[in-house]
């Protein structure tokens, strides 16, 4: 396996975009980390593409060839493949680029990930996110998204003592790392009584406990060693990429507090990066709901099961803590760009480790990004280091 | 890169399985193929899932997960992944479970492909299909999959001279074929005069032009030449897997009387097995338009751009002529299970070369299948060899 590292990233605004289309996004996305990468398009040898629902966002499905196509790509017919895993896909699309790239396969390849969301009215979007837990087992019988990570709130509650206002200090720290992201969807602070006092979702999860549902694309360019060192200074390797499965049912899993697609492939990745989690310095997780964040910090191994609460209270994945967590503001405040969210993670870890997030730079070498599907039945893990 | 062979394969009935569910049908690929390899679930490091559209057919995204789940591979957490480019993912399946073995990263990797297309009305379904196409410039207008084949088609005939009873020649070799192969969903014969006077779907197309579409599962085990021999003694080697990409809307094609992706996807996968067309004695190709395999024998390198239909004629390409092409019924009579299709052909490929094809049994050392996304923006090549 050759080593494998980041060359060029580049993101579209997140949000409703209701005057882009999927395409134009795309293009924004990928044209900017080939600039970023300092690289041409006959440069891509393959491109993997992170989408979760073309088919009924925007009734297209085959949009790798779509991408091939729009980037100018098709004329020399390079292969173009689309992943999906839920929300999870764009942290496939990394994976699976990584792969191509380590194995030999391929020198340099584009990861990208899209969805264009805001086209269809909410209740049709609520029932797309359905269809990434059981259609047969959950969606058909009315759970929703939210409504299944309120269940795992409950119990998380109910088992460690974790509280509304613990999920609330979640979303109020994204918040305000958001405010110092220019490419944030929300870049406003909230305070603690705004998540408390807005709207119930699912009871115990609030409105600003979801991350919102937007519109985005992202691009990442993987070079081998030999490429990276030739066109960059500053390469950000991918140490190790890990991926699990959970059952896709929650009431088929043995302990719904814990996401156990999560622990399994970190595990991996630790291994495979030879790392402890000890050794993280700057981490993205999948914040689709606050509920989730506290978790990862379980099941990632930075705390204890049960008390990951204890690290929002006493401040430690804040900007100023020793494990900063969603730097950039994580889904709830760069919004969720669905089957883009595991690309911009790794963006973010990116800027980090070259020292290039501005006013939110923290000090670091090694960064984590977690990207999950659904409600957990889908995990990757991406460990990244300083070239 | 190491060596990767098929060591086991299981199909599923292809058909109207109106009394099987999504997940009936790919647990009988699923645990046939483990059966053929003398295999457990839990030997199987990875799932590469090809499918097109579990989004609008069953309103399930996700659906990796689902399989490692209804496969009872959940428990171990092991990595699924779902590739769709149309009617190509089951190709991208394999060739992403082959790249996962012949890079090292695993050793045994299930590549299935499923697809239930019947549980929704035809309209939909027509609608669903055209979502292969570009959606803005084809789909919108009304272009709808076999008309944009009709006018490749007639574009073919105006160019070399091709005619309806070239194409009715297709449909007659491929139930004839069909008819000896157990697993096709129409085993009996049909004659010229049936192609001609069946019902008009977009001219020169007519009903049995067309390949239907089907629910179907099917799926593959490979494994590194080290496993593959200790398991048994009829490995069939993946010699060569090549993929490409083409202009998703055919009117920004130079010439859509050739479907460049195949051109530059076979000449690659030529190049990589180190053969040349007349070293391949078996071919599975993608006729879900007869004018599809027309096309498929010339971008292959079979015949000259333009005489494909000699083959045709001249019964070259029949089971007793020197290249038998779709030995199985292809997907006219094997029926075409959409994200099933590419892995089903390297199902018929593997029997062929094992010596298992019972009545469609013909002389071969080595294969290759041709797996076509939509109208040609993705093409799969891959190629074969016996152990």
């Amino acid at each position: 396996m050759q080593r494998v590292a980041i060359v060029g990233v580049g993101q579209s605004e997140f949000g409703e975009l209701w005057d882009r289309g999927f395409r134009d996004i795309v293009l924004k996305a990928g044209s900017e980390a080939l600039d970023d990468a300092g690289l041409e398009g006959k440069e891509i040898e393959a491109i993997y593409v992170g989408n979760m629902s073309g088919g009924r966002y925007l009734e297209q499905e085959h949009i790798s060839a779509l991408i091939a196509d729009y980037s100018g790509l098709a004329e020399l017919g390079i292969p173009a493949t689309r992943v999906e895993a839920a929300d999870a896909s764009g942290g496939l699309a990394l994976r699976q680029a990584f792969l191509a790239v380590a194995s030999g396969v391929h020198d340099v390849v584009m990861a990208a990930g899209a969805e264009k969301v805001t086209d269809v009215g909410s209740e049709m979007t609520a029932d797309i996110m359905s269809s990434t837990a059981d259609r047969e087992w959950e969606g058909f019988v009315g759970a929703t998204i939210p409504a299944l990570y309120a269940i795992m709130a409950r119990k998380h509650f109910e088992k460690y003592g974790t509280t509304e206002e613990d999920l609330a200090l979640v979303s109020v720290k994204n918040h305000r790392n958001g405010a110092l992201n220019p490419k944030a969807q929300y870049r406003r602070e909230i305070k603690v009584e705004d998540v408390l006092n807005s709207p119930k979702v699912a009871e115990p999860l609030k409105l600003l406990d979801c991350a919102p549902l937007s519109d985005g694309a992202c691009a990442v360019i993987l070079a081998s060693e030999k490429v990276a060192r030739q066109i960059t200074d500053n390469p950000v390797f991918i140490s190790a990429s890990a991926q699990a499965s959970d059952y896709l049912a929650i009431q088929n899993r043995r302990d719904i507090t814990e996401m156990r697609a999560v622990r399994v492939a970190s595990e991996k990745a630790y291994r495979m990066a030879r790392v402890e989690p000890r050794d993280i310095d700057v981490v993205e997780v999948h914040d689709s709901f606050t509920i989730a964040e506290i978790m990862a910090y379980e099941d990632l191994g930075f705390a204890e099961k049960g008390k990951g609460a204890e690290l929002i209270r006493e401040g430690v994945t804040s900007l100023e803590g020793s494990l900063p967590v969603n730097t950039g503001g994580g889904l709830k405040a760069c919004g969720h760009a669905v089957g883009a969210t595991g690309i911009r993670q790794a963006i973010e870890i990116t800027l980090q480790l070259r020292g290039e997030a501005g006013k939110r730079q923290v000090e670091c070498e090694r960064g984590l990004s977690l990207n999950i599907g659904g409600t957990g039945a889908t995990a990757v893990v991406t460990i990244y280091e300083r070239g």
